[in-house]
């Protein structure tokens, strides 16, 4: 098979998009994807100060360096969760990539916050990752707050965000239904929340970071119990093989015609949200869910 | 396993209910969620005169009988497509099932009509099952219009539904989205269509044919190229077999929180219809499909 761009040897097919490319087009496809997920749903501009989530996966680096590429004003946030050696070569991953690239990054210890994750993993009783995940985007949202940053950008994948949306889908979730995609709007304490790699798979962001030889974490976390939505991948990974380009097909036809339509709903039955009294972050409760887990986890620790 | 009502020796095991029957509670179970799904989505009542299509095969045989239990007013009605030893085989299925139990059967030739499916088929350029379908719904409606029936029953089934619904969704097709359920209603010269089978799977109207000793086509139609949305049902069936229930839950959920977000969307963009100028039935052309299909394929004939 030949480039599509230039007509060298390709060294990467992409059947979805009927074509393969050479390493050096395939990085320039990638940013491209990139480029035009931002401008698509307007995600953000050159004005924007934006935060990028780096787990020190494959998915949040590759993220940073295309942003970076493009020349957005981005400055890198580590979330130490304080699971043991997981966590300090998911953080070794983060600080030997943004050191050596020159990008600022910064770090946000829960630990020192009373939510080391091993801690609060002994006293909840809900599966520890959708408290982890609360807990996550809580700190990634207030640091951003904070700091005068005006989008968190996140490294979901078209992947990620498929199975999400088959697994929402075949629940009818209407609530998640009206507000999944690229870009959630900011409001108040809420900033914005954007997903730029939502154009591009699991595959592309590996051999993108292959290519840039960006060195990457590739442990599942230890408490997860492998990767998330594992049979919804395989599942729309097998669509996909029958019919290259469903995916985004998919996921662009849901943004087209799905979400409008659950939009409305969600906008009906919407919980108005206040702030938490601990806090001040938005809340559904007086008390927000993450300053309960952190009581919770503090009278355990008192209790063992 | 004991049967669950009884508490005799299973001997159908039902994975999606947690539980399994011995044959006479099957056939209760059968019969119950049929008559739940019609109480359910207002299908009909036992005042509507019901037309119920017969094709031949498992589900709309085991319809006939299952309504025709249920103390519905039935009468059969199979449309012979011309298609050799093919449509011999499945009209003679219907006419011995409706014979023995005493069924009033009508039969409608489509050849008499000009539109033997092979002559069709040599004429049209599109695939020759979405010009069949288009046909046999032309003329179960037309019948049923012309005779006084208030309701036209299909025996399509929990996974025909699902494979449909799922097919629907991987595109957003809003249109469909918006109508597809159990229950279409009647509207001017168009004939409420219902599906009381809805909620049984391939394998339970299968079950149920087996035990009520109905004997059906199981042959698919030569020009198929095999059953319909077989990808699908396959994939719907691997998550059935991880999460049991999944099938119903899925249909449910979109009957309840899908359809409605759609239905609003779908009023919106609907197509006027107005009645076709030869044979008087709604169509959203000067003259309808049907027609134009037999204006072409006597154009065809002649042209041979």
């Amino acid at each position: 098979m030949k480039c599509k761009r230039c007509k060298a040897l390709a060294a990467i097919a992409l059947p979805s998009h009927h074509t393969g490319f050479c390493p050096e087009c395939f990085l320039k496809y990638f940013s491209d994807q990139v480029a035009r997920g931002i401008h698509k749903h307007k995600l953000f501009s050159h004005e924007d100060r934006i935060l990028v989530a780096l787990s020190g996966g494959k998915d949040s680096l590759a993220l940073m360096q295309v942003l970076s590429e493009l020349e957005y004003d981005v400055a890198g946030l580590h979330i130490d969760l304080g699971i043991g050696e997981s966590s300090e070569a998911a953080r070794g991953f983060v600080e030997n990539f943004c050191s050596k690239r020159g990008f600022t990054l910064h770090i946000v210890r829960t630990a020192e916050h009373g939510l080391a994750i091993p801690d609060v993993k002994a006293v909840v009783k809900r599966p520890i990752c959708s408290v982890c995940g609360k807990i996550k985007r809580h700190y990634f949202n207030r640091f951003a707050h904070e700091n005068g940053f005006t989008a968190v950008a996140t490294g979901h994948n078209l992947d990620d965000e498929c199975a999400r949306l088959f697994a929402n889908t075949l629940r009818w979730d209407s609530r998640y239904l009206g507000s999944q995609g690229p870009a959630l709007p900011g409001e108040g304490k809420f900033v914005r929340k954007v997903k730029p790699l939502y154009r591009l798979t699991e595959f592309e962001t590996a051999a993108y970071c292959f290519l840039k030889k960006v060195e990457h974490g590739k442990a599942p976390c230890p408490y997860s119990g492998g990767a998330s939505f594992t049979g919804h991948k395989r599942l729309m990974g097998d669509l996909e093989h029958k019919s290259p380009g469903m995916k985004i097909q998919f996921y662009e036809g849901f943004l087209r015609d799905g979400r409008p339509a659950f939009a409305a709903a969600c906008r009906e039955g919407a919980d108005a949200l206040m702030e938490c009294a601990k806090c001040g972050f938005p809340s559904a409760a007086e008390v927000c869910g993450v300053c309960r887990t952190r009581d919770m986890t503090a009278a355990g620790m008192i209790g063992r």
